[in-house]
């Protein structure tokens, strides 16, 4: 990984403003575009845009394409529709319909008639039909394919043909006369079996493939449990639609654990420890709204049972205690579900078995911890505060148990409702938690209050 | 994706306990070594053992390296050493390795004792000495290299001969004479350029490759950023030494976000939705129980306060909003900051600027805040609680700015004392924060009842 020192940086941008042409070329040579890109961050977008214009029209599409997306913006911003459907034409399909949808319909159009490669075109305007969350939404069309009755020697021949403007060929996918896909050709094969009549002999049949709708999560799974770099795609009677490659998968499933932490912590939107202050703050602002209007709603039902207080002013004290191991077993058990369904260990069919299971470890932990804090009560408190003891000991084995079941019955239902169950997490599990705990509490200890009194 | 319907378990379940062997074999013969592992889930352990016993060794391995951790460790125990060693030589070295760990120092000196491929068995050896946790531990030994003078004919012999025992080979090294690696030669070019006279002049030079001690998360940083299949790694004077491969990195990636996210939720240890009561009941309770102490403690606090909540009761009914409020800011700051660590995009050496954004969110955030909950106060409280109305909006507002601080400054220390930012998220945070909030809430409020009286 390059690392760009504070004096490399001062270095570069003499250079820039001494308009060094020369000098710029030669620092960007030998570097990636993902360095390239990279670089970027530490720089204006003037200065950005100087090194850009240096680069040759195919860096310049890969750099674009390792951009962040607001980078991307601002330098597209600054470019004309012609320029940037030229560079469009040095990227791969999935890259090419990524950048594309990020734009503006009207400008999508007038790029797309500016594309000469009409094939490539028409391949992207196919691309843009899928849903973004699918196979087919994350899937380009390069790829080589050859027929499974061609000889090696002729299927060579394609291939040094259909290669040529490839970076990289992981692949090659065999199809039948109808366009199915019946196999894939590992390029080891090319070395180990140079003279075969026919490719479906040393083909490896029943490869994996997936269905254009396949919901990109289950993609990523498939690509961790079959430990694949690239993935078919194919339509419902079978033909080769193209591929998926592991680094989009890869991106994706950051992406998609980073969001789930994201809900967890509170954070709604796309986040980033870079993003401006403003955009930091409406992304928290939200859900602190939320829980400002539930510690509000807690001291309403606290209100209604000032009375409570009255008779032992200690019931006062274990509010925190209380509303905190709600939040606390809620915030687990929701996590254990999130991370469950995402990760493909918990099936949705067996949600009463995990039911099940949480009651039982409520079950455990509630009278552990109910336990342990009657005794501290009962030693510390002392004599004439019965109500608070018992109260506090028998709301949190209430409150344990409740939240264990809550936590895990509402991602469960939101799954099966097809609702991104990530957003139960967290923040929404803790307000919920800390009201019905409230509740809880405050019920107990009026029927506690009216108990000890007879 | 293989699904396992009830009727078809129930089927193979007839078929194992009949023992037809000839049946059994036909319904694995299908399946991918996956596929079978996962299989396993749903039977018992004398079914999973008949159906492995059924496979040929090289199946054997596979299905054994993709079982869980446990199901593994249960099968290994039914086999003896020599089994067990003979599977190993069907693996690649890095798949092996991971196996070897898992094993105890005796088992381990015996099965590499029993492996009779002795190249094989030194490479183990050798892998076994680098840390689980670098590049080192991550790679294998199987990879394709030649030499940069060798002419491609030359090549493609040696290839042959060394890609015969690799599954799948998607880069072919090419080192120099003192074994130093220069370039990597892309398979494509196997067809593009059938006859060059020295690889050389055709290979990609610069290849992005890591040391061996370079921690795992800056790999998959490199993985990410680049968007590589593969990676050499090399020593301190670039020599080859084997190749990280990308489903590897992917399962660290995922391993390493859960991880995170489980930290976050108040989970320790690896949980997961399938894990027994017992072992759910281990990694949960640690937190409750620091919970419950910091809850113990919030009452101890609220106990020397107690003079308070007899001037104006009301003081008591916004404990929750307090503590509520001071958890949800700090857990997402410290979200942002130990997210940001994680993908990269925050620079440690950027402390200081990330400090100073968060006051700034945290004095945006705290001020519309505590200024809705003052006129919330201020109109359904009325006359007389003065010193709550002031004391709930002051609270909140040093509140929120104390946990926007305090969860940023926690992760970024502990990352630079090199250890886990992680561990100081989620109920760490929003505990320290809750006691925190009501040291302030209450010092305030004792401040402005003396201030009123006078």
């Amino acid at each position: 990984m390059k690392e760009f020192t504070p004096e490399y940086l001062e270095h570069l941008r003499k250079i820039i403003h001494d308009r060094a042409d020369a000098a710029a070329r030669e620092e960007l040579a030998d570097l990636h575009p993902a360095d390239i890109a990279e670089l970027y961050q530490d720089l204006d977008l003037e200065e950005a845009e100087y090194l850009f214009k240096l680069l040759d029209e195919e860096m310049q599409a890969d750099v674009l394409m390792e951009l962040d997306e607001d980078d991307r913006a601002k330098l597209l911003s600054k470019m004309d529709v012609a320029d940037i459907a030229k560079q469009i034409e040095h990227l791969d399909t999935d890259d090419a319909v990524d950048i594309i949808q990020e734009l503006d319909e009207d400008d999508r159009e007038k790029i797309l008639s500016h594309i000469d490669d009409v094939e490539q075109a028409g391949d992207i305007i196919d691309l843009l039909k899928y849903d973004e969350d699918t196979a087919g939404g994350l899937m380009g069309t390069e790829m080589i394919v050859v027929n499974e009755n061609w000889s090696m020697p002729e299927c060579i021949k394609q291939m040094r043909m259909q290669a040529e403007d490839m970076d990289e060929v992981y692949y090659v996918y065999v199809v039948d006369n109808e366009d199915r896909l019946r196999g894939t050709l590992p390029l080891k094969k090319l070395i180990t079996h140079p003279s075969v009549s026919k490719i479906r002999h040393v083909m490896e049949t029943d490869p994996v493939a997936v269905k254009a709708d396949t919901p990109i999560d289950d993609v990523a799974l498939d690509f961790e449990k079959y430990d694949l770099v690239a993935m078919p795609v194919i339509d419902s009677i079978g033909r080769l639609l193209g591929r998926i490659t592991v680094d989009d998968v890869m991106d994706k499933v950051r992406d998609s654990s980073e969001r789930d932490y994201q809900l967890a912590s509170g954070l709604s939107g796309d986040v980033e420890s870079d993003d401006k202050l403003f955009a930091q703050t409406k992304a928290r602002l939200p859900w602190l709204l939320i829980g400002m209007v539930g510690g509000l709603c807690n001291s309403v039902i606290l209100g209604r049972f000032e009375g409570g207080f009255v008779v032992d002013p200690a019931l006062a004290l274990f509010i925190p205690l209380i509303g905190g191991t709600g939040g606390n077993v809620g915030t687990q058990s929701s996590a254990i579900v999130v991370q469950g369904l995402a990760n493909g260990s918990l099936d949705i069919k067996k949600s009463s078995r995990q039911l099940l299971k949480e009651l039982g470890v409520g079950l455990l932990n509630g009278s552990i911890i109910a336990l342990l804090v009657f005794l501290y009560n009962f030693f510390t408190l002392g004599a004439g505060h019965e109500v608070t003891t018992f109260a506090v000991s028998i709301s949190i084995f209430c409150v344990v148990m409740f939240a264990s079941v809550f936590g895990t019955f509402v991602p469960l239902t939101l799954e099966k409702l097809k609702i991104d169950p990530a957003i139960a997490t967290g923040p929404f599990i803790s307000i919920t938690n800390d009201i019905i705990g409230m509740l809880i509490y405050m019920s107990i200890s009026t029927w506690l209050i009216v108990f000890f009194a007879h």
